[in-house]
């Protein structure tokens, strides 16, 4: 299949530093190469690929300075309009951009929403351009949207091989990675692990907007012997950092629309306890890839259960759903379903 | 004329606060309307208009609570297209988001471009679509542009009448009026003040993201009996305010791409003691309607020249370069021009 893969300007495809939704669009770009596809890439020109690049920013635009992607997004979209008729299909990693341009083509678009969907800054749009395919990375994820939404599938994201590799022994303390932010209650998992008894390494960064959070919420908690704040880690030492883990805490307090911090610690074996919220039930098996739970004096048992949990029973729950290969299949199952639909695919939904 | 004016939709036209734009986009409908063209105005649903209104969002965005806009402008736009056919021309206040949507239409679509042009941010969309026609609202804000933008016209912005009413007498204050912010230099106009042993009055909000800056470095200046500082002052106080002073300072350190406190002020009868930057050698007429100065000293001599500057001339000079009257002429000659052209307007720019 000629497939367009286009992918946000903000980061390089892999990125550089952060960039969830980069990320996810390396491994499936990657994948679908791997797998016997024509893919072009447009992203920033520092991105690295075995598909065809088609640069469309010099650099990923935050490393450059720039602010406001929005022209960036529009340039790279009327690339991509010009050669839209070498594509059969035309994968869109963009929210909201191309609906107005691609309305037209909406028989061979697609559109993977990464972000969440419960603010309604973006409702108008879909609102707009009901015709337009979309893809949801959990069905979680889509509850806010309209009941129009023209919804192809959910596809939940995959690793890359090699990226966590599987760690056998795990190790004896609790872990919590990623931003110190409200959302993710780094509050909550200190006194989990607290009132656990248990080790908590604290891997995180702190964005400029959550200095004060930080400051004045969670450094006094830090003060105890069980806590340890890491501050930012490198991709080589989440690996290792979630494969010595005992258990990940994800003790959400947002409507998460995947989390790939969950399948990260998955793929290494550890086992994810997490907050019943937006897609959690949908990304760990109860009692095999991890723990949900609605409180926390919940989360201090789930503690304790996980000591027993089988680690190579997360890694294979792991490698049955959570793979670049499993999700770039999906992917390809969705464009068949749209490219086989007659071309008012959708209609009878507006 | 069958006139579509297509405002942001962050603020109401005109706007209950703040947004530059917004009332520009108001003077400029209601004159349109008054002059017999027949107007429809998109804009948000609390506008209030004598051109037909199709509301876009139920209230300005910003009051909404809204922060991201791009989905309710690309909602608008598809509104806007929608009806296409029914407008000779299409005016557009938005700077980005309407040039791949209409650039089919470029032979009657027609965006002034509000901001500054100054940041890299906003280029490749003026690089992508060269034939758009743009309207600078000063000659000094084409400055960054890419030799290849298709320019119709400049046209400075003109004001309702009414707004600040001519002021015979004036008054022995300097005026100071805009946001507290660096780049407005209130500092220098307060060391202007100093130095010429005149009062100042500063009239200015200060925005969250400035506290630090009026605290730390503006703060500390305003304990002088010659500085007074009025905090945020009302559209009526406005005309008083400005009326009432001896000159208004403007001394900018940024390229102000048209600066609406300046024709305000001349609309009072009060000159102007302004910075040479950005759009101020084109606003002001040299010792007519005030006075343009390149440093501190230059600045303390033209508050002692002022002294001596016809009030009634400044209120002609307003009156023959910045009414509402004028701005909309100026407008329907350019859209006259745009129509008579060939339909390859602009494309030997490319």
């Amino acid at each position: 299949m000629r497939i367009a893969q286009v992918a946000p300007l903000a980061e390089a495809v892999p990125p550089q530093l952060y960039g969830g939704t980069e990320r996810v669009a390396s491994w499936l770009t990657e994948e679908l190469v791997r797998q016997g596809h024509q893919v072009t890439l447009f992203a920033s020109g520092d991105s690295q690929t075995s598909a065809e690049l088609v640069a469309c920013a010099p650099r990923g635009l935050r490393l450059a300075g720039i602010r406001d992607h929005t022209a960036s997004h529009l340039a790279m979209l009327a690339k991509v309009r010009e050669r839209e008729a070498s594509f059969d299909i035309i994968h869109f990693h963009l929210d909201l951009l191309q609906h107005a341009m691609f309305a037209d083509l909406a028989h061979k678009c697609v559109t993977t929403l990464h972000g969440r969907l419960d603010l309604p800054d973006f409702l108008p749009v879909y609102q707009a351009f009901p015709r337009m395919p979309l893809i949801s990375i959990s069905d979680g994820q889509r509850k806010p949207m309209p009941a129009t939404a023209n919804w192809l599938a959910t596809v939940y994201h995959g690793l890359a091989p090699g990226l966590c590799p599987f760690n056998a022994r795990g190790g004896d303390y609790l872990a919590f990675l990623g931003r110190i932010t409200p959302e993710k209650r780094p509050d909550r998992a200190i006194e989990i692990a607290k009132r656990a008894g248990m080790p908590l390494k604290i891997a995180a960064k702190v964005d400029p907007v959550d200095e004060d959070y930080f400051r004045q919420r969670i450094k006094p908690l830090l003060d105890d012997p069980l806590i340890e704040f890491l501050g930012e880690i490198d991709e080589a030492q989440k690996a290792a950092f979630l494969g010595g883990a005992r258990a990940l805490l994800f003790p959400i307090d947002w409507p998460e629309p995947f989390g790939l911090v969950m399948i990260e610690a998955m793929s290494a074996g550890t086992p994810v306890i997490a907050w019943r919220n937006g897609s959690v039930p949908e990304i760990i098996e109860e009692g095999v890839s991890g723990l949900i739970v609605d409180s926390i004096a919940d989360a201090v048992a789930a503690c304790e259960r996980s000591r027993a949990m089988n680690r190579f029973r997360v890694r294979s729950y792991f490698e049955r759903h959570f793979t670049a290969a499993r999700m770039a299949g999906d992917y390809i199952a969705a464009f068949d379903c749209l490219l086989a639909s007659p071309r008012d695919f959708g209609k009878a939904a507006e």
